[in-house]
């Protein structure tokens, strides 16, 4: 089963090169960190803050690509932890009502959800929180 | 017209936060520079390198996107230049055949191009081209 989350803070420090974002559960009190890439914390740190970019950026373009396509993003999954990796899917319904599962990283992921209005929603399955919390 | 160009350097300095690119024509001399983030620099640097990143980066995921949409990217044309900003579109053929044009910044355009293997083409309509060469 998977659990809602939603994203409570994101700490950027310039000094390393890994960022740091902190879930927490929506109905619960369970939260845990990842550590993600400067780039995609600054593009999560942007849109949480409200920016809108005078020209689509990276994640804003992987928005539009899916959209164009006729794909709406659902949701996103951090399905799975292995060897202190987190691994995620973008799951997207197609124009004939298929849904696809799109293998990311967590950032990427949590990433699109910050660029829709609202987020769309972050899940995180319960083998995953076990492990964490 | 769009002319066909190749990217023919990349020049990543760690004291600015603008990075450049040189395309050159394939057909002939003409060549010109374009600025841009260090984000999309290390994206294309690394991939004209032949690194293969353990999982999927940002650019590799908007590339599995759009192939999970059923669409093959068939080019990216930089087609506009308007106070200084360069502007482009990535072409993708959708499984019916229609063909969509997506905006993007020429970055994120040319990154996506050398994901693929061989590159996808790069090409720069005459009226740009005549402007900055």
């Amino acid at each position: 089963m998977a659990v809602k989350m939603e994203l409570v803070r994101i700490i950027i420090s310039e000094l390393g090169e890994q960022q740091m974002i902190y879930l927490r559960e929506v109905d619960g009190t369970r939260t845990f960190p990842i550590l993600i890439g400067i780039f995609e914390a600054t593009s999560i740190d942007r849109r949480v803050k409200g920016e809108v970019p005078m020209r689509p950026l990276t994640h804003d373009l992987l928005k539009n690509a899916i959209e164009k396509m006729g794909g709406t993003v659902q949701d996103v999954v951090i399905n799975n932890l292995s060897e202190h990796t987190y691994y995620a899917v973008i799951r997207i319904e197609k124009d004939d009502g298929e849904i696809v599962e799109l293998d990311s990283r967590p950032s990427d992921a949590i990433a699109l959800a910050v660029h829709y209005s609202p987020h769309l929603p972050i899940y995180v399955e319960e083998s995953v929180l076990d492990e964490v919390t």
